[in-house]
């Protein structure tokens, strides 16, 4: 493997439009664009701004055309524009979104989340995967009258000051009840739970995917040492299950090796792209989440509940979650295999469904900078520095036309 | 004026699909329903689940019809289904919402809002009110390295822990860095940034809507007082615009008596119903903006900010606001001339198009549910606790219906 990385400096793709409207942006959005989407930090073949989706393929807005492995961060799980989905938003729409009260479509997807996710006895409604998250362990510490949370180092749980990444505007009370855990480090947990006052609540992912690092599926005999240690210790274990619901599993994503938590939190794919977030509990915690005040003025509203209806029928019937499965299994091996004829050493880490590529030794993530770069010129959409999505949409055309800009991307960082 | 309240002990219209949703919601959400539209506290008379709107006119699951004077307790402005925004949402959604990137829309609507608002030299926009005012808390913090905040005490500001109404699951850590004044006294705000740690913000409602009380109208004075106060202290002048935005002015709501804030917070009625929020800033508080770190997965989807977009215009070229003041004026002189015919003492404050009625001594709200309850039966959809809104498609013939249910609500409050 050669150390000479090809720093892509331009690209054959059309931008004048996406310029103009980086320029327009600069003016009236701080830096020109803020959060998760802000393409500034990334290679110039991104593009700022998007035109359009369907099913695996989406556009930018001078309609350069990708195969999709981003899935706009997780939540198009089904693919853009799936008519099913889209079908029950427009018959809900036609009759109302927003209203006095929610829908009778919340009492029917109450239920049918209760019915597929083992351990919710019930649920909640909000926005954000950080709402989920934050009324998770409001709820954690109104059932235990406890202050004090512990979270993995480097884990990923929302924007609020509790847990944002960047530590701009955020003051010491925000951070003064959370400890940290090393994750697949179980004596780190138990020294943490020590370590402080008594804990309301443990917060885990389902498998470790820290934005730019390899990816670490859970050890199960973790999984079940936290468990059994909330139990011990009377706290509540918390599965942030934003990014990985119904990705994995069609139930909490730690059901396939038994472990069950008393809360977990929802968002991202429950309603393929539809602004939805969920909570869902154990029926021993019912009491402290009718004692907490949570609400906003679009949780009750209708439509993104009728996605998210139609989005877990549809995840049933299309074996979506085996679709994914299967097609990320084929794109990993695929990948492997033209990195390893180049003799290039990467790790290809986390499920098939939702994988992350790094090099080896690639500290600052330039080959992974370049690769992506080549991989955008080539019509894939992939991300250098997070994980990426596989949808149920993807066909073996996709996968093919996503092997070939890969081959391309491979010979682009491994220049002769 | 009698002390005899009739109580609401039975309902003419039908409510066998609401009773049988409630069944089963007991089950699978906690206490039946949670947050601001939990309708157990209410009287019998009212739905829990709702069906359907058009203009000015809800109906229940039931099939019971109002005339709408809570307008999903604030985001539809400008009447259920309106054309124009709804054809802007299917316009754009048959192209993509949620995707990697925003879409062009974006741009087109913080330019919009920059061009609209006094104030803002930038925008930031989200999902949830509450997202709104914490990340204009965050970015004053940011912006000034200091942590404490003042709130008017008993304001609503959303329902995090650092300012939810209720305290179950809200630590000690949570609060430390809240101080409190009493809204139009300001004496009272000088007092509290003198007693503690340099303040980063004072976050101030444009006029007080506590739940469940009398509003009160901003003394011009207080509002030129605490800005003055801002900006001797180095403060930031936060304004709580999430329920009043774009009903009461086409601008920050205090433009009007000539009072601009640094950062306001922005959300209900910005896209007629749709979910957005928005922060809006001034030039000097950008680079602190650019700082923090806010994002939400669907914070970038492209439907509710083309949903934005067409509201602003609409609300400009109906004259919405001029609209609402016309019939919220004649509302309330309806009720008024009601209530002094019967001799029934009342307080009716707020807004023309935020009006809130109590009865003079009803400390426990008893009058108010009893005539809130006959108004429902006589198909006037308002609340018996919380400030009423008036939507730009209320019609002469919706006013008119309003009147006849609260000429019967009188009726049942005042029984001879």
């Amino acid at each position: 493997m050669t150390d000479q990385v090809v720093q892509a400096t331009s690209t054959d793709r059309p931008r004048s439009v996406d310029a103009e409207l980086r320029r327009r942006a600069r003016a009236v959005i701080p830096g020109g664009m803020y959060g998760h989407q802000a393409a500034g930090s990334l290679p110039a073949e991104y593009p700022q701004f998007m035109r359009a989706g369907r099913g695996a393929r989406i556009w930018d807005v001078d309609g350069n055309e990708y195969v999709d492995l981003m899935c706009s961060y997780g939540p198009v799980v089904l693919g853009h524009q799936h008519p099913a989905v889209e079908e029950a938003v427009q018959a809900q729409t036609a009759l109302a979104d927003c209203q006095n009260g929610p829908g009778a479509v919340m009492v029917e997807l109450a239920e049918l989340l209760v019915a597929t996710v083992e351990h919710a006895d019930w649920a909640i409604f909000a926005k954000n995967g950080t709402d989920a998250t934050t009324t998770c362990v409001t709820i954690a510490r109104a059932h235990t009258g406890r202050d004090r949370i512990l979270v993995a180092t480097g884990a990923y749980h929302g924007s609020l000051p509790w847990c944002t990444p960047r530590p701009a505007g955020v003051t010491a009370a925000d951070r003064i009840d959370i400890g940290h855990y090393t994750y697949n480090d179980l004596a780190s947990v138990v020294a943490a739970a020590e370590s402080g006052p008594d804990v309301a609540a443990i917060v885990v992912s389902p498998f470790k995917h820290d934005a730019g690092f390899d990816q670490e599926l859970v050890d199960p005999e973790f999984a079940r040492g936290v468990r059994e240690l909330c139990d011990r210790i009377g706290a509540a274990l918390i599965l942030d299950d934003v990014r990985c619901g119904f990705r994995l599993h069609l139930g909490s994503s730690w059901e396939p090796i038994g472990v069950l938590p008393d809360l977990s939190a929802w968002s991202k794919a429950i309603a393929n792209g539809h602004p939805l977030a969920a909570v869902l509990g154990r029926d021993c915690f019912r009491e402290a989440a009718k004692s907490v005040f949570v609400t906003g003025s679009f949780w009750f509203a209708a439509a993104p509940m009728a996605a998210g209806v139609a989005t877990i029928h549809a995840l049933q019937d299309e074996g979506a979650i085996e679709v994914m499965d299967r097609i990320g299994t084929a794109l990993r091996a695929g990948i492997l295999e033209q990195a390893a004829v180049r003799g290039i050493e990467v790790n290809y880490t986390g499920p098939p469904s939702m994988p992350y590529l790094t090099f080896v030794g690639d500290t600052r993530h330039q080959q992974a900078s370049a690769f992506a770069a080549a991989a955008m010129r080539n019509g894939l959409y992939l991300h250098p520095r997070h994980n990426w999505f596989i949808s149920a949409a993807m066909t073996e055309a996709d996968l093919a036309m996503a092997l070939v800009a890969t081959e391309e991307a491979f010979t682009a960082v491994h220049a002769p």
